[in-house]
């Protein structure tokens, strides 16, 4: 991409500009350059660096609609990308991911997943990125108790992909569904993710833990994407620089009180550790982003 | 609701306003009587009339998101309904309806689709209502070709509600789906709906085969759903009525052609034929909406 040597100017500017202002720089940019920065996400990344300078750069509807249908290609599929950004975002910016999607790709999100995905996954993601839930804080307890009562049944049962456990995680409200969880939990003893524990290795039961956990707590599940990513022999960028770069103007505040509780270390310590460079610099530019 | 003897204005004043014009009607009508026409829309409608005013006064997603409602409640469930609002909507139309319905019932539409139906039906109708279909002319006629072999496949093994068969009819464009439909019926010699005919009183496949239609040639659908209702023993006045109503500012012109052609009589004959008084008036208005 021919920046040269101005990446510490890239990390001044950039890192510090809301939503609007990067979208202007991006009007700029394919003013200057004649070329869009989408277009540039396509191609081979040269750098960790670029990826989040990119990744930032984009407005947060085209972000997720490129990280989702990277998510849905061969090389690069992730269930676990899908089903975050149907999780963690508000039902109308994941309807404007699904616009974005539109436009940029000339298909549907969900036709993608759907195409792309198969058996207990598809049966789980494909009405997760196609839900609208409601936002309000209305609250059904007898409701609440029914379906709590519903999913212990199936859970115990080892139905982990019953249509009745599909429907009541990918349609009720975040607040309804917290109520039946909380439910769940006084009522049967257990907290659901637990009693979905029955086999720590079975990669269906991990997404469906992580699905509850990004509906009702989703600082906790970044904050565990990042420790995860971290802690590894051999960073994982790809997460953590889309944990960065998705979050770092919604909830990254939480996330680090979160990651500073568990692992007794602060996040920006934790990733200077390890990386290196501009992409460190980039990195703990944002992370630090909301701070005053 | 008291509006005396003045059906005659009321027929003058509302029929021939399109629906900007209808939405300030509306806030008038709140000022006026301190009421709200959904509100009355709530209560038991003492006639036809009353009913065929009041929906067609609604601004339309407020009215699909009523008639949407309605078709899951106990007594007046309907999967047709449901199936319709989803199929013959834009997709951004759809989502209008799926925003008024959080803002009137508190409560997604899909979540109450999921919840008050089961088996097949549920499995077609909560992703139909949660699509959000590309819409643009952009085709894949190797995709179609593929998709329109699993068609076959999953039809030829009587396999109606098998998951690809819906994945295929609930998420693609309705350009894509009708290439798909073509070379089915091009390469496997018989058009998908009469496939779908195996069993004339399924009720499963009765809506499977309105779905298809409403997807790729509305007008169609809706003059069959005109004829059922005129021609029966005691009209049908809840379809005929909502389909007036629905359609007179959409594509009426092309349901009177299609029930000219079907009919051999004018659709306004035939329904000045099964109705009489304010409410054939009120259809007859609304049927003539569009003419100049």
């Amino acid at each position: 991409m021919g920046w040269g040597t101005n990446e510490a100017l890239i990390i001044e500017i950039l890192a510090h500009r809301n939503a609007a202002q990067r979208k202007l720089i991006r009007e700029t940019y394919a003013a200057t350059y004649g070329e869009d920065l989408l277009k540039d996400l396509d191609k081979e990344l040269s750098s960790d660096f670029e990826r989040a300078v990119l990744l930032w750069t984009l407005d947060p509807s085209e972000r997720d609609s490129f990280l989702a249908n990277e998510a849905t290609k061969k090389l690069t599929a992730s269930n676990w990308v899908i089903m975050e950004i149907a999780c963690t975002r508000s039902s109308y910016d994941l309807f404007k991911v699904r616009q974005a999607y539109h436009a940029r790709y000339k298909k549907s999100l969900e036709e993608d997943v759907a195409y792309h995905t198969k058996g207990d996954f598809r049966k789980l993601l494909v009405p997760l990125v196609s839900a609208f839930r409601y936002e309000g804080d209305d609250l059904n307890m007898t409701l609440a108790k029914s379906e709590a009562k519903i999913l212990h049944e199936k859970i115990s049962d080892k139905a982990y992909s019953d249509e009745e456990l599909i429907r009541i995680l990918t349609t009720r409200s975040k607040t309804q569904l917290n109520a039946t969880l909380n439910h769940y939990n006084n009522h049967f003893g257990n907290a659901v993710n637990k009693d979905l524990k029955t086999d720590p290795e079975d990669e269906y039961l991990k997404l469906l833990r992580a699905t509850i956990k990004c509906l009702t707590c989703p600082e906790k599940y970044f904050e565990k994407v990042l420790r995860l990513a971290i802690n590894r022999l051999g960073t994982d960028e790809g997460a953590l620089t889309r944990v960065v770069a998705t979050r770092a103007e919604v909830d990254m505040h939480r996330i680090k009180e979160e990651y500073q509780r568990r692992n007794s270390v602060p996040l920006d310590r934790a990733v200077a550790g390890d990386t290196s460079g501009d992409y460190e610099k980039m990195l703990l530019a944002l992370i630090g982003h909301g701070d005053a």
